[in-house]
């Protein structure tokens, strides 16, 4: 496996993809364009396998396992998209999974990983650390960890998400991407910058989980408290050590949104365009949205994921 | 215009909205296919200009008037999607609309069809009939009345969503599709029937709002008490004048599905293929789901329309 992240490794990533994921849609909308003053491509992970452009990391990390690794099975720590994804690549490429869960997490979202074929591992986050816990698993049973953002195989297959929006519009002068732990970022930011070189890249993350917005400002990685976002998705609390260095010397700049922001996105999405996109996925369109970033002639914008419970939803709908 | 129905004059439509309406894409799921047995293609005009098919139908009639009818503009009666698509019809044609609305209608809708500039007339649904206001108003101002399904074009409009899923499946067993006054089941039956003879088309409508199903079975058309149902576009309380002889000919069945079935049907499209459709829009799929009609090797099914307020789908998904 390549050691760094090139526009090679993540079209190396597009070749192993090819077939198994999906090349997601992108949409548009005259309203759109007509508030934000320019053309606007929305790329729709929504409709990724398992939901979210997850699938894509996983999938290039898991084809790449030789033999050995692959009999012995792979272990991922994520209640969410992460571990979903690394359940149903698992299971598509016959690999066996565990995935560190909390005791306490959304029992749709647990099913969802069980469906897909892998072994819940329970623990209490009051007590145990589910890093600890997933490198137990792995040291016990020789099973690799499949890290949700801090590995160069699965940036690389975030990356394509950044290689077709590229490749739909190739006169992109602006795309806006969410920022959780920064594999989508690095990924999405190296394939378009590597395309495109004028095109300006800019990560969004809630105002509340701003730790790479204050880490690319302070020159290093910042740690911050516990986030409290209805962007579960995004709730690291730090950069990680591989994606920080790209993130930090690829986007153009890092911006934050309010929870309030984000809920306004997702509803515009609803009412407007039809499709469900959960409060992760819509911090980028939040940003565009407000005006806190202007719009580009051409703007690309990552929708990266649509799992959120109906009744959660709806909870938000009615606040 | 056409006096009747048929595959050309659909077709013609088709010509007439070409580059104009959306070519609307369509999905498909894994989960639906091994829940069926059988492969399932979604044709989502939810993603139609105007968010329903409805734009189709109300475009091929008013792009067919002539200039004096051009200058003297068109009524319609409607708070719900027939009214927001002549509306936007009328504003892409540059003629002038007045829509008919209850005066206790949807703040929502109503916005919505003004801001396609239609004028509103609000009247009381208590006192007044509003397919006589609508007569009056034409009268007074010799507009042009656009119905909302019991006009060849508006049909054959409508049935150009047939045409473009046989099209795509050239190998059609089965279509569903929702009947509310009847005008997109006979467009889509005389366009898949006419280029599949073989295929079966059925209409699907809410068990509280019966009228085709009864009329069917009782061979003349039946009227029913007003209707108590969420499908808001499917509250028509008889089949139409002209829609009947047509669906009667040409549907094999027409089945009915309970509330709680229309928003089990809501609640996939929004869990598992991301897409947002409205309770009139789902009844179709909620046949297929809950096995009233078993599926065929390759099954059509039309989503009719995405116009749901946030907070009334908040209050579906909670109930």
């Amino acid at each position: 496996m390549a050691d760094g992240l090139t526009l090679d490794s993540v079209r190396a990533a597009a070749a192993r993809l090819y077939g198994v994921a999906h090349r997601t849609t992108v949409l548009t909308s005259a309203a759109l364009d007509q508030h934000c003053g320019g053309h606007v491509v929305l790329k729709a992970e929504v409709f990724q396998r398992g939901g979210s452009f997850k699938f894509r990391g996983a999938y290039n990390k898991l084809s790449q396992l030789d033999a050995a690794q692959r009999t012995r099975g792979v272990v991922a720590y994520s209640s969410g998209n992460h571990g979903a994804a690394v359940a149903l690549a698992a299971r598509l490429l016959g690999i066996g999974a565990v995935v560190v869960v909390p005791a306490n997490g959304p029992a749709v979202k647990l099913a969802a990983i069980e469906g897909y074929g892998a072994e819940l591992r329970r623990y209490d986050p009051a007590r145990e650390s589910r890093a600890e816990v997933a490198a137990q698993i792995a040291a016990e049973r020789s099973m690799t960890i499949v890290r949700p953002f801090d590995d160069y195989e699965v940036m690389a297959g975030q990356g394509t998400v950044g290689l077709e929006l590229a490749a739909r519009v190739p006169d992109l002068g602006l795309v806006l991407v969410p920022v959780g732990g920064g594999g989508l970022a690095a990924g999405v930011a190296t394939a378009v910058k590597g395309l495109i070189p004028t095109a300006t890249v800019i990560g969004v993350e809630p105002t509340s989980a701003a730790d790479t917005s204050l880490s690319v400002r302070a020159g290093h990685r910042v740690s911050i408290a516990e986030p409290d976002t209805i962007a579960d998705g995004l709730r690291a609390r730090q950069p990680g050590e591989l994606t920080f260095p790209i993130t930090s010397r690829l986007l153009a700049d890092v911006v934050t949104v309010s929870e309030e922001e984000i809920v306004e996105a997702m509803r515009f999405c609803f009412s407007r365009l039809k499709i469900v996109v959960e409060p992760s996925g819509a911090v980028a369109l939040a940003a565009l949205l407000v005006g806190l970033v202007p719009a580009a002639t051409q703007t690309g914008v990552v929708l990266s994921g649509g799992n959120v419970d109906p009744a959660d939803f709806a909870a938000l709908m009615k606040a």
